[in-house]
């Protein structure tokens, strides 16, 4: 059953703002997660709005006759959310990229939800200043897409999340319904947080129509570089021991000894196959002096190289292993493929642990773990490398996936540090917030899109309604259902 | 009408965990914003919960009965917030104050809502951590007070707010469910955030029963002082431009000269009686670089004095003024009282103008401004200084009051920036939020306590029938129709 969405043409839209052809519709289809998975789903319609009214109009008439939409923009995201599971309308926000307004004495800029997070960076840095939360993927991905999963990115470690850095957003409830959340004050105990909720909510409570956004100043020193190990357990323990004894560090970044390979494979470098941390720090005063105490603590673990450089140049070479990371892996074995890109992040005291049980559950079970990411918050970048046309070692690469994500859990973590929920990790959501918050939270999506309007299928476990919907293959109807 | 809370002696509560004595009754009647009105209203009965359980089982029987339930701890709020507005049970959480867990490696402590704020500081001061956004009253104010109106402190324009320093809570909904809510991993993408959510507000949604907090280490080095300026302008721009120029102070507080008088008679002093501006830096390195820095910006602002130290006894009495400064406002002129403590922040660009804007609206209406506060974060702390026998007076003062909350607004603040909405601001939600906004915070609260039994009669203006019954001085029972 497909929706439709006809009256698109009644609403005040100019002819290039929808359209229903079918390279549009299923352009917006899929997001990298489902790419991956081959879990697409063609929207009925899309809509390209161009300022608050447009999607106002588009969300109050979709609310009306029961029509899903799903908030789209650059696509990136991992775990399906873009992907309109129930049909419908694909809201595509990339044309609403501009910024509104700029106040760089109160280190603030308003922003439209289809901007790319380079593009902020870009627009503030001439008056030296950064918006710090940005996430690797910064150059292709927008800031909506960001408040969207609450993304994060290397930096975090020192400067904090997407969240940390928002005061505030206009918003579009699912009833068309605009609302301005926080104040351009740094901080207001003024009603309920509505940004923080909104923020992470993945597109299933609201549309974000325009961001306030802080933004830092830039340090004046910057050194960067890396450390190599002999062992993936020395490499964790000295992040470890350096977050805990507060080296001030603005990245810090881990490496395994297969990523190595991969990259050494994929850049033609001949570094050793190793365990890496790659290193920035960001100080104004006193960065040597971080340099040297974090040295001293990598040296209590064996580091075997330890090379820090303050030339961009330089810092760019040394970093090139963990930059292209991202396209080193899947090109490692073209056999293989990787599987089920996990995020999951732990207590900083837990991270050696949980790092080392990824590589044990990957030697038990026979798969290959390229294990990296933001160490320095505990959180763990992987996937699953697998011959995909071996049922027997997908199922197998499954498990481990999973069993990650569990043993996460049982260390005080979570099961997404940054990517989100998505359709990927609904079924883990009870189990870590258990039946009574994810109760709580789909009171507050019955509250707010009672109709379930916004991103039906995403975040909250699928009912039985919505699975065989699903396994039909038909983009049907959003069913109240789910939420119940 | 009272409401019959007899049903506490059926639930498993030792005897000394509940009374209806009218001594218990009375003492939880008002926190210091009602003291001062005059407006405390007696609970029926009050119970001092001594476990999650016990918090559970009562809110869970008072919402089977239509029994209102607030949250009480200290009683310090300014803004009504633990007044029983309905009656009903006081619910008191001082005996939860315990720490539960502590892993200083992890910069993280779990502890009862009933601990005070300082206790957490002397807990983890030994390991040389403290807990960064403690307010100025955290050594008679509670975290479980804290969470409730997100509060913050002088450290807060380096370190952020209370809600940037929780990681998870515990919370007891109002049909008795506890929720875990966030991680201990230092960021999460996973599901809605009601961590934030339920920061800030005011015990309407759940009643909290351990919140996870992050500590930070003590920076090695820390100095403070003061600045003493000829003008308030040329005061405020100093801390304008020192804020946009990115110094790294870590408190940096407001004292106008009417404050500054009022602190020399108290304690004795001869300051001049001019504005002043004191600071506190911290820092691992280049601590002495940084006040140079702001050293250099305050005399383009023809700073009179810069006074600064390392020493601790100098620092405190340097500081004397500032720290004395809620005592002596009070003790100022016998015949005046300070009606009205404000809190209202707006962004660091338009602090000079609502600073400049305060002064000006009392001088025209013959009433006097004491104005300090957390001026890096552009936020203004007044009262009005009247005197109560003169109704005129009185009333010219809610005028100037209510003036300067408006402006704040116009300039693109909050009405609050730490105190919290409670009963005394309710009236500026909307103006604040829209009615969009409101509305949904409404939704909000339907959603997660339908009978509203957490807290009723705070937040949300007040409908006829709750004017009704407060004018008749009737704790009678919480009125649905309040949320409608």
């Amino acid at each position: 059953m497909t929706h439709d969405c006809s009256f698109l043409e009644d609403l005040s839209l100019a002819d290039d703002q929808f359209s229903f052809g079918e390279s549009a519709r299923e352009g917006h289809a899929a997001d990298w997660g489902a790419d991956r998975k081959g879990e697409g789903v063609v929207p009925d319609a899309v809509v390209w709005p161009e300022s608050t009214d447009d999607v106002s109009a588009v969300l109050a008439a979709a609310t009306d006759r029961g029509v899903p939409v799903t908030p789209y923009a650059a696509g990136t995201a991992l775990e399906g959310h873009a992907v309109p599971a129930y049909g419908g309308i694909s809201l595509d926000l990339t044309r609403m990229n501009e910024v509104v307004d700029y106040r760089p004495d109160d280190f603030q800029i308003d922003v439209g939800p289809g901007m790319l997070g380079s593009d902020v960076d870009d627009y503030v840095g001439p008056d030296g200043l950064f918006f710090p939360p940005l996430p690797s993927s910064g150059d292709i991905s927008t800031v909506g897409g960001m408040i969207a999963t609450d993304a994060s990115g290397m930096k975090t470690v020192k400067y904090g999340e997407v969240a940390d850095w928002v005061l505030g957003l206009e918003a579009v409830l699912a009833d068309g319904t605009v609302v301005q959340t926080g104040s351009r004050a740094v901080k207001t105990s003024s009603g309920y947080n509505l940004t923080d909720l909104l923020i992470g909510s993945e597109g299933t409570l609201a549309v974000v129509t325009e961001a306030t956004l802080e933004l830092a100043g830039r340090p004046r020193q910057i050194r960067g570089g890396r450390a190599i190990f002999d062992t993936l357990e020395d490499a964790t323990e000295a992040v470890f021991d350096a977050v805990r004894t507060d080296v001030d560090v603005a990245r810090i970044e881990l490496v395994d000894a297969l990523c190595a390979r991969a990259a050494n494979d994929y850049l033609g470098t001949d570094l050793p196959d190793a365990p890496m941390v790659f290193l920035e720090f960001h100080a104004n005063h006193g960065v040597d002096e971080e340099i040297d105490l974090c040295e001293t603590i990598f040296e209590d673990h064996d580091v075997v190289r330890f090379e820090m450089s303050d030339d961009d140049a330089e810092m760019d070479e040394l970093w090139r292993a963990r930059r292209e990371l991202s396209y080193a892996i899947p090109s490692y074995d073209p056999d293989l493929e990787p599987q089920h890109p996990g995020d999951v992040t732990v207590p900083i005291s837990a991270y050696p642990t949980i790092v080392r049980e990824a590589k044990e559950l990957a030697a038990e079970h026979d798969v290959r773990i390229p294990c990296f990411g933001h160490a320095g918050d505990g959180n763990l970048h992987y996937s699953i490398l697998v011959d995909p046309d071996d049922p027997a070692a997908v199922e197998r690469g499954k498990r481990v996936y999973e069993t990650i994500i569990e043993r996460a859990l049982e260390l005080g973590g979570t099961v997404t540090g940054e990517h989100g929920i998505g359709q990927g990790k609904r079924e883990f959501l009870e189990a870590e917030h258990g039946a009574g918050g994810v109760e709580a939270m789909r009171a507050v999506k019955r509250a707010l899109d009672p109709t379930d309007t916004l991103n039906p299928g995403k975040i909250f476990p699928e009912t039985a309604e919505g699975e065989r919907v699903r396994e039909e293959g038909t983009a049907s109807g959003r069913r109240e259902s789910d939420l119940e």
